[in-house]
């Protein structure tokens, strides 16, 4: 009896939780921080409970991973470092950002305090650089909102079930604040970044590229997964599974933003959206068991997607994204698969939408498109959401106006 | 019967310990990590097990504590960052450097593992920024070791019995080594910096000063805190407690060394040096009684020592080495002490040594020297091994040197 008292109670003086998440551009230097600082006071004084997670300043990550690579020159030879070091060596930038971005909260007279992804209950598998979530015990943030603290998370890592220092990969601070919503029941999650939403194409490659107001989780996880940068594709993943509204703003200009919602919310049919991902590898083989290839690939540690097969002949594309190091990612390829055609001047094109598969209608006009724009495709695969291609990276800008231009309206 | 055998085969096939730390001039770049890669891996090649304390990369301390200054400035107003926020942020220093080591001695061909503070089993008490450490549990360590790694400890830090990141002050990654060289019984622990051991004055202020090969604990104990800077004092005294021989050497000219010993295993007496300490306030009252003074500087936040007490009258030293800030400790000691004058254009000049008190002609020399070199003392403190002087600031060279020529002979 007493405990639903309390629990009612507790539900009636509860304030709306929001988590937001602010990008290494909106955090980059001392000025941007104290702007972000002002954004997050203005959320707490709006009457939310406010949990903000951070990625590190700039191109802090960027840093740490080229220094890590300079150390293991010995005598002019390189080696690959571990990804255990390395994940201890990266997770220190959103711990600086995490700190700095408290203190100048705390400067304006609001009480704040930082955990680390360990100390936010982030609790990830053991794969270092390329970690996921699989659960998230957030009692000490809980604890800190009902004193009324803002609560800064530093993003992008966990901590391994071996109490491991993990991080999840490139954008993994969208993750962390979509499963951090998640598990706080948050109202909503907002992704700030230097770009006010998603749009139809990336505006430097393709300049008609459309604003989307509104979308759905299926579709923004698709062009994640083929290269859309704005939320990253793991986040989005677990937003849809769990129903989290997103809405991602620029940090720096409200006037726009893209609300990614569940389908059922809004009719949001028919959005389509063209992307483009350079930093991949394509394998094709002929006479080489697919077993072998994929048994290769798990030897040089290495993901594959779009994985297609007919007898002895096959081809997949290799994500090189979330690896510390795109030429050992090639070296690690060529010594594992010896007998397969391992290209890497590709990129891939790919549109996104509902209604792609049908009568296969969009097919033909995607490579028709593609042929107008001399980009061959070396390799094809359609879904019910997403056409993607496999053609030569020096054609992928003239590829994606084309394909714009035939199916965003 | 079991364990008997086993652990008697564990002495049987134990290698030497050793522990070295390593400071952050030692690891300003990433052509001197590569060098003190090679050091580690030659003492490991010569059979022991070894473990590596670093500190953060060159200034990288200072410059984290200026950023987050620099993030208090709100319209031009600013406040004291948090402690607890700092110790997340400068933390990150010695990780960054820990997590490169061990990637450079990977690259060697080396197993290596990085520690944080608190994966080392450094537990501390709670007081950030400037943490004493409790208990030492280094299990990780141990586990590492019999597997035959090197293992590199991120000096400097710990967690509190809070679960909290704190930091050990100046010199606190001294500490670190000290403190896990006894808890893993080490053989020696090597203390790596850009000078070849103790001397008995600053040669940047004293070109007289000595070289001392030995030096027993109680009197670098003395020293360092009294100003002298190779070795941190915490460091010294849990050495001294639990009979640690430190090596103190240059990283990179091995040509010397200083020997801290206990002062049975040789006859050390008579060894004296000068030092000189300029981060300090003075204090002092007249009419104000000494327990609202202590209770003025409870309030403060800040330690004090040689404390003389006569009547209503009394003065204190007021270290500010471990300070964030010394301009905000000025404004938080005029607000906490009204009554009392506050003196920060001082310095101290110490002798420490065996022998000084006696009849008291050390102490008469000592005055007299100062006064040859124009410094008057403000107040004076004499113990069995150290004289201390509070001078003003622009007279601590001079007086320094004057005091040298005259007890070091």
């Amino acid at each position: 009896m007493s405990v639903g008292t309390s629990s009612v109670r507790e539900t009636e003086i509860g304030r709306p939780v929001i988590v937001q998440k602010y990008g290494g551009s909106s955090v980059a230097d001392v000025e941007k921080i104290g702007r972000v600082a002002d954004s997050v006071v203005a959320a707490k004084q709006a009457g939310n409970d406010v949990v903000v997670v951070v990625s590190a300043m700039g191109k802090t990550t960027d840093s740490l991973i080229a220094l890590a690579h300079s150390v293991t020159n010995v005598n002019g030879s390189r080696s690959e470092p571990a990804r255990r070091e390395l994940d201890m060596l990266v997770s220190t930038g959103e711990r600086v950002s995490m700190s700095l971005l408290s203190i100048a909260i705390q400067a304006r007279g609001y009480h704040a305090i930082s955990f680390t992804g360990s100390q936010s209950g982030i609790l990830t598998n053991d794969r270092h650089f390329d970690a996921r979530i699989i659960e998230v015990r957030p009692h000490r943030i809980e604890d800190e909102l009902s004193r009324g603290s803002i609560v800064i998370v530093a993003g992008y890592q966990g901590m391994s079930y071996k109490r491991e220092i993990t991080t999840l990969g490139r954008g993994g601070s969208d993750t962390t604040a979509v499963a951090l919503a998640a598990a706080l029941e948050a109202d909503r999650c907002e992704i700030y970044s230097d770009v006010d939403g998603v749009y139809s194409a990336d505006p430097r490659v393709v300049p008609e590229a459309k604003h989307l107001p509104e979308l759905d989780h299926a579709i923004l996880q698709e062009m994640a997964e083929a290269g859309a940068k704005v939320v990253c594709a793991q986040a989005v993943e677990w937003a849809r599974k769990r129903n989290i509204v997103i809405h991602a703003r620029s940090t720096f200009d409200r006037s726009k933003e893209t609300i990614v919602a569940p389908p059922g919310t809004k009719q949001l049919a028919g959005a389509r959206a063209v992307t483009g991902e350079a930093k991949i590898s394509f394998l094709s083989w002929s006479g080489v068991s697919s077993s072998s290839v994929v048994e290769g690939l798990q030897r040089a540690g290495l993901a594959y997607k779009d994985l297609a097969l007919a007898g002895d002949r096959g081809s997949a594309i290799i994500p090189l994204l979330n690896v510390p190091s795109a030429d050992k990612a090639h070296d690690a390829l060529r010594a594992a698969l010896p007998h397969v055609e391992i290209s890497n001047d590709v990129a891939t094109v790919s549109v996104v939408g509902d209604g792609l598969a049908g009568d296969g209608t969009a097919l033909g006009q995607f490579v028709a498109a593609l042929t107008e724009a001399q980009a061959t495709p070396r390799a094809l695969s359609a879904g019910p959401l997403r056409i993607t291609a496999v053609i030569p990276a020096d054609r992928s800008a003239e590829a994606q106006r084309a394909i714009h231009h035939v199916f965003v309206k």
